[in-house]
């Protein structure tokens, strides 16, 4: 089996984009698949049985995923450039915390944002700002997620923050196009009539 | 500050078993402190403001917070005795995966066992045997969770190796009581009027 790294993805999935920095940081080259998931290839109904969802890693034939696995997995895998995690454990115990909470707080709730009926939408923005606030208040100048409806003004340093990532390759060249998610989202939602 | 340790927790969690099977692996002293969840403490509103929830491990006063990274931690900080996780980066992520899975696909719907209306029961249980016998499959030999309405006729490796790992010594002394966990959900049950 050759050494070969295959991700299975969607260009607008976060937790996708995590996999995907991972990868640019340690400047492996791999093979990007996107998935329609809508309609999921036989590849990643075989590699990921158990949830069927992406990211999936697929190292020399065999599949690792979800996105903080994948980046644990990642960066044990290839030690040598850009570590991921700091190497102190109470540092990597804080780090998998935020990353553990952005998954429970802000991945879960951005969902709703996005594709929820209008009436709910306001409950969701406020509790995603309160969410975002507790990451910019326990992180300082260290969190991610972007956006509009005011989190700028509410959360400034996070913004900072995300703009500086963004100036990363790694991180630039990972993430979907914030334009163009924005027009997927508006189309979405016409489709799905949820305005 | 000292090398202290101390866990907040209550008897009842299986999250909190997680970190108290770890500690016992590891042979690392710690002092116990019982939590009432409807009445929790200003120390574990203080050591987890986030989600305020246990297990709350704290080690020279500094908080690690969610079972699996305070497992990670342990692992980490306390290495040369008893490794927690296979060294294997692989092999570490597919027990990272399978830890994940028992997260959300067992601790939920085992909540909504105990916890749920008589109507709902059938619809949790037959979701939580599917989702065991996932487990089961794909483990052999390895996994956790015990109990009763056929667990045993369903998946009869699983509780086989439950049985063994509570031949273990940090296994039985970490795992709250069958019968007292029993005589307590069925006093829950009645008190909240749910059957």
């Amino acid at each position: 089996m050759s050494d070969k790294v295959v991700l299975l993805d969607e260009w607008l999935c976060m937790f996708g984009m995590r996999a995907r920095i991972a990868l640019a940081e340690k400047e492996i080259k791999y093979e990007y698949k996107e998935e329609d998931l809508l309609n999921k290839s036989p590849l990643l109904l075989q590699k990921n049985p158990i949830h069927k969802k992406i990211p999936v890693l697929i190292h020399s034939g065999k599949p690792i995923c979800e996105s903080l696995i994948i980046g644990e997995y990642i960066d044990e895998t290839w030690k040598e450039k850009a570590p991921l995690l700091p190497s102190d454990p109470y540092q990597r115990a804080e780090a998998r915390f935020w990353a553990d909470y952005v998954n429970k707080m802000v991945g879960d709730v951005g969902g709703r944002i996005w594709a929820g009926k209008r009436d709910e939408l306001e409950v969701a923005k406020k509790e995603l700002i309160e969410n975002l606030k507790q990451l910019e208040e326990a992180l300082g100048e260290k969190t991610y997620f972007g956006g509009n409806f005011k989190v700028e003004a509410e959360c400034p340093k996070l913004i900072a923050w995300a703009k500086r990532c963004k100036q990363r390759e790694s991180v630039a060249k990972s993430l979907a196009d914030e334009k163009v998610v924005y027009e997927f989202v508006v189309d979405y939602r016409k489709i799905h009539e949820l305005d």
